[in-house]
């Protein structure tokens, strides 16, 4: 240990890597928050991109407030830089102002009040109608390749590749945004309510705007159960982790959400379906839509 | 070229950040490279993970090199921490470091040889079957939920948003990557190989490395092509736009890959499935792999 003088301490600053203080969005208190003490992975490299990445939080209360000038073709610039399935962009996005609109859709997705209540509420889609425009254009019958199951799936990830762009790109900027897939719950009025053309379909929607009321991190489950080498493998190892999960999302919930249940009790409940709508209709809704999936 | 083994990559030394694609910070200069000069948008804020997502492009040629320690699960933690429908979580994801099932993956997506010689090669899938081994440890029968379309599409989306975090990640970091749909051209073989069990498919792949070789950013269609207010509107301007946007893609065609085709010849190209494997077939392997998608 080097020798002090009190009278240089006194007038030069301590040197910051050796005194700072952890800072709130430290990676090692990120990884904490994400993951419970007792499974912080051994990450690696790291910048401010990532942390904000590991930092996301869906938000359901909203300031009304508008954003800056500029903002929405900035992230739809973010959006449309995703990658997309040999460049068929095969999605689109509709920005809903109207706010008769918009109190339908919250009605729709179970009451969600922050559908009326963000800045920006997108509705994301899978779209398949304008490659089909595309075709008669040049007399061809694209109507066979649409109607394939291949094809709804690349548009919806497509649409997921790019809304999770533009939800990174908010983010980044100090804004807050939660995902709708609650949209699912009617899609065949949410088709009709923003006109939709056939092949078309809302996969899910997109609030955003500045948090009203922050959230905490939610923890998510240890790395080692859903990431496999080589091939997949169900050890006894799994039930462990998820029984520690259950724990850790246990005691997340009492102390954050106010209500006693784990994981394990969640997840049930929600594919059993007690606030699903008529999503197990989907399929047939789908069908009316165009999107046969063959 | 000899078959690369990708666990002897790992003792090679990670190359500097010198190697990283060209940074383009210049708002203006990136988005006239992503629309083309007559269709910049009027985009408002900016930071450098905005600059980030709209520098992006897939790179399919990488250098022989390991990552930094820690790599896999820095990205791994941006994965996630992407939103997922109501906390589900229900995908996983499968590092896949052996040269023999690599190259095997490599002849399935058509000789995509950087399938072999990318760093880091992950297999993105929908997997409901950690929820139906939930629903087992509490004697739920979740099976006629799991069988819904609704549940595949949750899956293969919260998927997809993972797996776009990890790409931000790595692309933050200076690596490239690029998506493989093409696992899909043989979902049955994929499943095999990487031992899945029922409820889980492959939806995607994706390549992560160091750009052997740089590529241009890929234009897009202009922004009031893609994004409606309120509702879908097919207006005559479309075609004006999509018109432009062949021009635009046509010569960046020219100019960046040799080839002479415009964006419509490519996509009815693309659709009518000149090399799509048995994509077509995916409804029927789905069935098989356990998604009936009622």
């Amino acid at each position: 240990m080097p020798i002090q003088n009190p009278a240089a301490t006194l007038k030069t600053k301590p040197p910051t890597h050796m005194n700072a203080p952890e800072k709130l969005n430290s990676k090692s208190e990120l990884l904490r928050k994400r993951y419970g003490d007792g499974f912080v992975p051994a990450a690696g490299p790291w910048n401010d991109t990532i942390a904000g990445l590991v930092s996301h939080r869906s938000i359901r209360s909203f300031k009304q407030a508008s954003l800056e000038p500029g903002t929405l073709e900035t992230l739809l610039a973010a959006a449309q830089s995703a990658s997309t399935s040999s460049n068929l962009q095969a999605w689109s996005v509709i920005n809903v102002t109207d706010s008769a609109i918009r109190r339908e859709l919250a009605e729709i997705a179970n009451n969600q009040k922050h559908i009326e209540e963000c800045s920006l509420f997108l509705a994301w889609l899978c779209d398949l109608s304008r490659i089909e425009r595309v075709g008669r254009s040049t007399q061809a019958d694209l109507s066979p390749a649409l109607d394939l199951t291949e094809n709804f799936l690349v548009g919806s990830i497509d649409a997921a590749l790019a809304a999770q762009n533009a939800v990174v790109a908010a983010e980044s900027l100090g804004l807050s945004c939660v995902y709708i897939g609650a949209l699912r719950n009617n899609a065949q009025r949410v088709a009709e309510l923003l006109k939709l053309p056939p092949r078309v379909v809302a996969v899910f929607g997109l609030c955003i705007g500045y948090a009203q009321q922050d959230a905490a991190i939610k923890p998510r489950l240890p790395q080692p159960a859903v990431m496999f080498e080589n091939t997949y493998k169900v050890t006894g190892q799994e039930s462990e982790l998820l029984k520690d999960y259950d724990q850790i999302l246990g005691e997340f919930s009492r102390r954050q959400e106010m209500v006693n249940t784990t994981w394990t009790e969640r997840i049930i409940s929600r594919i059993q379906g007690k606030s699903l709508g008529n999503r197990a209709l989907l399929r047939q809704v789908l069908e009316k839509l165009g999107f046969p999936l063959k």
